[in-house]
């Protein structure tokens, strides 16, 4: 019986994968994890010798990503490499790719690859070169080292996507992001094996994109802030050349302050003066469906800007239209009455109906937010489902819906990664969990995307709000429904972590550029102990109401030095239960080892010189140490009063309340350390 | 008696200036040095009222900087601010812009200003818009804070600098560099107030500048790395909008493989098989100045790639072309018989005076390095001051010659960053010095650039190699002579090099980036210790003849993360200094801080994993941990034996030996400090 029991825990730790993979993925911190691996004992060692060679010179994305990965190994190893670019014949130490054919990306490519790595070679064979892609991605994964070499160990991968839409959303409206910023995104996506970008282009708070055919967007709803065509163009081809492909989002007919700011006639209110939105929020300015101006308006824009995106899907939002100046507008209900139009829905039904009808002229399909999924809807729409439990549905519905209502359909509720919440709530959910759907309805579901909603981010902060958590998303989407153990994905994620960086993303590194700034260049060491334990207030509780931040608002403050699955809070919660599980010498070591840090953290922190932006952290350091001088004395010397925990108690309930937009995460664990205290050590 | 030594010493300090500008310098943490400060008692403060208000909105430049400004401006005190935007009226709290004209970018350009700050309103007011921006820029670095606020200190300047032309000149062919990387760094010339970007677009590494009329070139010598007509058009725009005039550089006709890689029947050498160079040194492949085709191609080129700049100068190059394909070309030989031409001298300049009357018929001014200026050429053309002490000329020396001989000219000897020099060298090379001009000779020296080249620097640490030096030498170039205190400058440029991270340098925080890497993401405290000590070897030691480092080797190893002006050592160093001359309990302890920093931290490094770039570096913190222990020791108990002594010049000589291209900087102090201990302490 036994070891039966071993066999579930293992089992349910790893699923149909068993036991051996449970014990690679300890080994291996690769990420997505791959569905099959197998070790041998072979050892490809990373000498100056190691070259790439490529069977086929028809795919450039093959041949630029393999040039990248030199660079890559070389910087990662240390090893001057003789040969920097490929090398046409194949000989000893050689990776060799091969792939049967270049890819047209869409939907249907094939993106599985088979990699197995001997003494002497490495091969990655796939049957397109976005496979190749996906191969030496994981190979770079592999790479290890000992104390004297770096090396590539013995594995043969068999890998495939679970699903075949695997994207990350980045809204560049709120906060224009520069070029350079969704380079290196797409960087780390491929590095994730992530293949699509959906570019949300256009909202309230500026229209992003050039038009030659209607110039007065970029002259008056960007703010200058806009991509060029050539821009655009240049983020497609990087975004192909990583097997990525683009969606853009224009969103219509709601979320229009920005384009209505340039054509106020469009609009379905009289004598409203639009502007450029500076909140966040939902916003009444809407396109007036009525109008044939505005359908004309979108085709001529459509139409010269799909060109721009090679993709099929074209997405044009259609969500949160609350519809308050269509019910203000006569005219529009005239034409509602007239159109047999019940409803606000109906009429939405009836603009997006158009829509899909340009785009189709214009090879595109059309995509849009749940709302678009009405009755009346024809079913070649894609229906990207995002809303849930907060607005009232079920989480996750509408896609299982969409795809029994036979459309193809990409889930992002559950995926919002803006939100701030934890890696493991995303990570824990399935796009399909447990229903059962049969072939013709799974195949709708097309897969996912994170969406990074840019309204309390910078390109300077960006990176440390998409990653790491995306890569753990990116998993849930490429790997199999078994590979779900949080701990191990954890212990790999830290690894993937770093490791982007190496791209030049910034997510690392920009923490402390911002508590530099905090201190004017001071020691930022108490400030750093504090961002191990503060998190930014979650689920859009920092921007209250939309109104407290405006796009122009400072975003470089201690909250945005702050972070998701803050770094020490996890590992403090589990030494707190292990600690009252057993507390013995190593238990209460690992404890008292975090409660000294930051019983001293006070100290360090009071040599600072105070300024406006410190300031409000003071109370929050000094009653941290204060409760952790308290419990640390409590823990070494087995005695604490009833005072004392009195003491404890109100200065925890002080440090409840949020300041300077963070919360403490430990407060819990803090929590059942006094009761603990209290329990056995007041006599 | 004393006054006048005291007022001798200060005037050593700031000369003219005096005692008061003096006390300012101090105080105020301004680079460039304004040409006149004076105090008054206002204070202008930062809170949500602040607004910018413009004089007309005839300048996209002001009005682009003014927001970018009103950004800054909010990060950095983390200030709300209502307006996020120039408004039209000014009011109470408001930073009034005023200027005459706006300026067409050149030599004559008008940069003055003033700016006047009282309690209530901020006045900057210039000649031209480009004084407005340079005044912005002091403003920002005025801003100072008390616990309690941030404010802006009532000063009132008067503004306008000592050179024309004070430039930064980036080698994009070596190792190309990003849009992105350029931008930054147009924005850290801007706040320093440099006003020239010279961009080498072309070497024997690669020729980085679409054509579109010669495709060949981004085909064939580009390896897939230059930047696009729009992408030039694109940098150009933005540095013109921060008052930066934009110099591109072509490189003939040396320096020459790439282009040769493309059009190898352009070349001096029959049979020949150009490619592009991996290496760094001065190569054979040299363009045939005696075809009419080679001046028809660069015809065709200068009059596409001309129009991308507006800047009247154009650089050509035309250094190192040592002329061996020449020599072993008969033709060449023979052209030379025939045209009277007796040297490659002569021939060299009877290809430059061929594409000056190209350039000419273009509008442009050719510039080129100081080999051309040979007895031939004539005066219209713009010398390059480069060459010195290590060509076996006098440093500086071609720039006060061309002066003399009616050549306009800009020196870069004395400015070369990438080798690795300290800032003192750089700040005190003055570019006329003490040589008496006429004011007609003065007039043509404009100025002088920093040259970064890049056969050392990748974009992940060009900007460490730039900054912050180059900000002391755009000093140099805007204030006046006598503003040359060191210790005072060194003082600024610490708070302006960590203010220029504010605009995305990366100076700062890639050196973290790097020794995670090299860790695997382990605790890098040991290596940032080291890497305060330690310095890049200097002086193109790094990459003995050129070879050791290809353009595709890594560059992100220790050297990398390695700086010049290493943090500790200067420090140290004048701690040892003091400790000799009074070994009281003050200086004894700061002595014994580092000592005792340095012996503890053998122990730290030695708590990490090691792998194949860490471990070259395990010695050397043995030996210094052993040395610092030694000393510390006996200083502590003012007793050491011989023996030890002994030990301690061994291990001394040990660390003398470069070790990963670094070298330890503070051997000096240490071996002084062997020499006091063992004249004091051994009995």
């Amino acid at each position: 019986m036994k070891k039966i029991i071993l066999l579930i825990l293992f089992t349910s730790f790893f699923g149909a994968l068993g036991y051996a993979q449970s014990a690679l993925a300890s080994q291996y911190d690769l990420m997505p994890w791959p569905k099959e691996i197998k070790e041998n004992s072979a050892k490809f060692m990373i000498n100056s010798d190691v070259t790439i060679s490529i069977n086929s010179d028809h795919s450039e994305r093959v041949r630029n990503v393999a040039i990248h990965f030199l660079r890559q190994l070389s910087n990662k190893t240390g090893v001057f490499l003789k040969e920097g670019f490929p090398v046409a014949s194949s000989q000893a130490n050689t990776i060799l790719i091969s792939y049967d054919e270049v890819a047209t990306l869409n939907i249907n490519t094939n993106e599985s690859y088979t990699l197995e790595v001997n003494n002497e070679t490495i091969k990655i064979h796939a049957n397109t070169d976005i496979g190749a892609l996906r191969g030496l991605q994981t190979l770079l994964q592999l790479v290890t080292n000992n104390m004297t070499s770096y090396y590539i160990p013995g594995v043969t991968i068999t890998d495939t996507p679970r699903f075949v839409w695997r994207g990350l959303m980045i809204d560049v409206s709120r906060h224009f992001q520069p070029i350079n910023v969704l380079k290196r995104n797409l960087e780390a996506m491929a590095a994730v094996k992530m293949n699509v970008f959906h570019w949300h282009l256009t909202d309230d708070q500026g229209f992003r994109i050039e038009s030659k055919v209607y110039p007065e967007i970029q002259e008056l709803a960007t703010d200058g802030l806009y991509y060029t065509q050539e821009q655009i163009k240049e983020v497609v081809a990087y975004a192909d050349n990583l097997g990525i492909r683009v969606i853009p989002e224009i969103d219509v007919p709601g979320h229009a302050s920005a384009i209505l700011t340039a054509f106020p006639e469009l609009g379905s209110k009289a004598d409203y003066t639009y502007s450029i939105e500076r909140n966040s929020g939902v916003f009444d300015p809407t396109l007036n469906p009525t109008l044939d101006s505005t359908y004309e308006f979108l085709e001529n824009l459509f139409t010269e800007i799909t060109p721009l995106f090679p993709d099929e899907y074209f997405h044009i939002g259609g969500d949160e239209n609350e519809g308050k100046h269509w019910d203000e507008n006569k005219d529009i209900q005239n034409f509602k009455s007239k159109h047999k139009l019940k409803t606000n829905h109906d009429l939405q039904t009836y603009f997006n109906i158009k829509l899909e009808k340009i785009l189709n002229k214009l090879g595109k399909k059309l995509m849009g937010w749940d709302e678009i999924m009405t009755p009346n809807m024809p079913t070649t729409a894609v229906i990207h489902s995002w809303r849930g439990e907060n607005e009232g549905l079920a989480n996750g519905g509408s896609l299982i819906a969409a795809a029994k209502q036979g459309y193809q359909t990409v889930l992002s509720n559950g995926y919002y990664i803006d939100r701030m919440q934890s890696v493991e709530h995303h990570y824990t959910v399935d796009p399909i969990g447990d229903v059962t759907l049969t072939d013709a309805e799974r195949s709708k579901i097309l897969g996912g995307e994170a969406t990074m909603w840019s309204e309390l981010v910078t390109p300077q902060t960006i990176d440390s709000r998409i990653w790491p958590r995306t890569a753990a998303i990116a998993e849930r989407f490429w790997s199999t429904k078994e590979v779900n153990d949080i701990e191990n994905m954890k212990k790999r994620l830290a690894t993937i972590s770093f490791q982007l960086e190496s791209l030049g993303l910034t997510h690392i590194k920009n923490r402390d550029v911002i508590l530099r700034s905090m201190t004017n260049n001071q020691d930022i060491a108490a400030l750093i102990t504090l961002t191990k334990i503060c998190e930014p207030l979650k689920i859009y509780a920092r921007n209250k109401d939309g109104i407290e931040y405006k796009t122009f608002s400072p975003f470089n403050l201690f909250a945005d030095a702050c972070v998701v699955d803050a770094h020490d809070a996890s590992n403090f919660n589990t030494a707190v239960g292990n600690f009252i599980k057993t507390p013995d010498t190593q238990n209460t070591d690992s404890l008292l080892s975090y409660l000294e840090k930051w019983s001293s953290n006070y100290e360090q922190f009071s040599a600072l010189a105070l300024n406006p932006k410190i300031a409000p952290l003071e109370p929050l350091s000094k009653n941290l140490s204060s409760v952790s001088k308290h419990l640390a004395q409590a823990i070494k010397t087995k005695f604490i009063t009833s005072s004392q925990i009195d003491e404890i108690h109100n200065t925890l309930t002080a440090l409840k309340t949020p300041v300077v937009d963070v919360e403490l995460v430990i407060l819990e664990s803090l929590n059942q350390l006094t009761n603990y205290s209290q329990t056995h050590f007041t006599k």
